[in-house]
């Protein structure tokens, strides 16, 4: 496909991979509204019957995922777009008892890089957060919400998708379903000519592959364009001659580098986990979710995920939950496993999970704020004192979970900046803050 | 719009509107598929990882609602187009009893106008049922399902969505928040122009407005393809002139003998109703049945409706629900409101319904197997000695409440053929005879 076809066709083609980065709407010198000034209550996005016109926000403009419309978008995918149900089951939602700590919003950290303290709160405007709730042993502390989401209402997770689809992973290696060392190829014939055909699930799974799969917004050619072209669920454009789907694009991935040569954050790397496990269990992955984890924790919202155009569910990042249920899976997940009443995944699981892979692997992708973490199962593992690990979604989503301090946080943003380094510096301290401050507490009444 | 242009955009345009006839597709003397010669799952549609490419069915190309292919998507339709939430909360599901009665599948009844005796269980097969549920005095008696449907999914209500806003401004007139009496124009000023502009609201909920809208599906410039065309949400095509809207849409409504002359079925009026309701609550029809039905019922799932380009839910038809909570809104409805511990619709609002309308205005419509029935709020009244009445919608969706049996059956359908006058005569009969059954039992029980 010709460069000129694909910038003509950008915005019809270009709009169902959330991992896109909005910023690119803005220059340097840009200003970019404040987390009050793009409220998107405040802003009037699709209030009334109609909304004014300039303040409707559609799906196939592109206008949707445009910062600040964005802030709207992000709680109400589901108006936008096709999706699959993640359903909850019919039973009664499990108990998250409340303790609200109201000392919490004053407490002071020190962002990354700044002699300048600041408290919680303030940091939950830094960093444009939607919703953010945190469980110390089980129990609710704090919980905020902004703008349109509420405690009622699912959120897009980005990326903290892969985090689902990587412990699905796990739990079917460790049952003996999935052998992590086995070839792509062996679970997809499709992919053999593709650069996922000999790599290791393992390597899919910690995402040491070695793939040409460009994230460079800036490059029309760049392979993330045509993954989210494949992936639109909305009619292809007449001249349009790419893959139609994301099962089709994944054929498509090329090699770059070796296989097991150093961690590359690569989206494609779930999707092809995501057909692993679909084709081997004879579920898609959102029936895996559902039944697997969703019901087990006793969520108390469906979730759902955007799907393409032949009905596959985004692996990458197209799930959407509710800010309690992420917290309950992070709750089971602190808790080795067990929830609700049951053990719904093993204590070998948990375990791979907060062990980590290779620190050196890691090393080489260069997160300048993440120094000597490691990624497995699709998990950010921090190897920090407390041993805390997380699940990480563009713009700001985020599932932090610290042992040591008993400390759950769950949270949904809507940063202008996708890249998660532009929030770093005032999320990853804060929460580190107040793992201390529980400790501390801890301590204190022993 | 000229005729070429819109036959060439038919497939793209016309794809939103689920009362269309999909039994076009078929010429007299084609032999239909029966209920298992088109179970979606014997199909294998949509079955696979990906599924075979003539087993995947799209939206955008229209194969979603031919059938034997809507046998799946009426069960699936968020995996097709945009929706918005119908929330049931995150309170505990209120509790349906089960007292199966294994008797009903051996069930009697004459079809209308045939000789021949047919058993109740047959009769799901004559009517492609996709679920079926009947509540005797609060109780589960029998529940079905067939193809893609589970007592978990949600399937479409089609124009059962009708009833459910003819309900909701019933109670907002009981309340004192709408006048019956007042004109349309006086709620929305945008359609004063047009023919709904000088009709009361409760001609709108009556249905007895004088307006052009003709449902004639081999006429590209009936009414009803420009009001599809208008509300669907994909993106519309280039030489598309018409209405972008299911608000804008009904603006262009023109006037078709006057208003009070009878009833005359059409899909555009609860359209409007939906816009009155917004507009004067502040609130979506999907958030106002939420709020005021859902939540309340203690529904066990969520319903979601679809939505347009702008976000509008499609009043007339967009409501899907799981089948066990379309019979917990009958039975509430069957007990005078009452339901879930509390009292969610008034007396004056149910007594309103079962007194049914005018009957000389519902005969001049011509409705051959439903003599002496009328149409209010939305409901069909049907005069019987038991004082039934139904929420109806194509294809065989229905709500049955027969207060003096106590009975109420929820039935999700997927016929070949969109008019209930192909389902009525193995369906009405049925249900009368199974509420004379429940009668029989209660009269033994004294």
């Amino acid at each position: 496909m010709e460069r000129s076809a694909i910038r003509k066709n950008f915005v019809v083609m270009c709009t169902a991979v959330f991992t896109l980065s909005s910023v690119v709407a803005f220059a340097a010198e840009e200003k970019i509204p404040d987390a009050l000034e793009s409220d998107p209550i405040k802003l009037g996005w699709m209030i009334g019957f109609p909304p004014p016109e300039d303040r409707i926000i559609r799906f196939d403009d592109g206008s949707y995922f445009k910062f600040p419309q964005m802030r709207w978008s992000v709680s109400n995918f589901r108006q936008l777009m096709p999706t699959v149900n993640v359903s909850r089951g019919v039973s009664v939602p499990s108990e998250l008892k409340q303790k609200i700590d109201g000392n919490i919003n004053q407490l002071m950290f020190l962002p990354t890089n700044s002699k300048q303290p600041m408290t919680w709160e303030a940091s939950l405007l830094a960093n444009f957060t939607d919703g953010i709730i945190v469980l110390h042993k089980g129990n609710i502390v704090y919980e905020r919400y902004f703008g349109v989401l509420g405690a009622e209402g699912q959120h897009a997770a980005m990326s903290v998708t892969k985090t689902f689809i990587g412990t699905l992973a796990a739990m079917m290696v460790a049952d003996g379903l999935l052998d992590a060392n086995k070839k792509i190829a062996e679970y997809i014939p499709e992919l053999a000519k593709s650069a996922f055909g000999n790599a290791s699930l393992r390597q899919v799974m910690d995402m040491t592959t070695g793939i040409r799969f460009r994230e460079d917004y800036a490059d029309p050619t760049a392979e993330v364009w045509a993954h989210a072209a494949a992936g639109n669920p909305l009619t292809k454009p007449k001249d349009y001659k790419g893959p139609r789907s994301y099962y089709d694009f994944l054929q498509t991935v090329q090699a770059e580098g070796s296989h097991g040569d150093g961690f590359h954050y690569r989206t494609a790397n779930t999707d092809v986990l995501g057909w692993v496990l679909a084709r081997v269990s004879g579920r898609s992955v959102a029936q895996l979710l559902s039944e697997r984890i969703w019901k087990k924790l006793g969520a108390e919202q469906d979730a759902y995920m955007s799907v393409d155009s032949t009905g596959t569910p985004f692996a990458g990042g197209g799930l959407n939950t509710g800010l309690r249920d992420l917290a309950r899976f992070g709750e089971m997940i602190r808790n080795n496993g067990m929830y609700n009443g049951q053990k719904i995944i093993s204590q070998t699981v948990i375990d791979d999970i907060r062990q980590g892979a290779n620190k050196k692997d890691f090393a080489k992708a260069g997160y300048k704020h993440l120094t000597g973490w490691s990624y497995r199962n699709m998990w950010w593992v921090t190897h920090n004192k407390n041993g805390a690990f997380m699940a990480r979604g563009v713009h700001g989503q985020a599932l932090y979970i610290d042992p040591a301090a008993g400390m759950v946080i769950a949270r949904f943003a809507s940063h202008p900046i996708a890249s998660n380094s532009a929030n770093d510096p005032t999320s990853l301290p804060a929460y580190y803050a107040l793992g201390e401050y529980l400790l501390g507490l801890d301590k204190l009444k022993k």
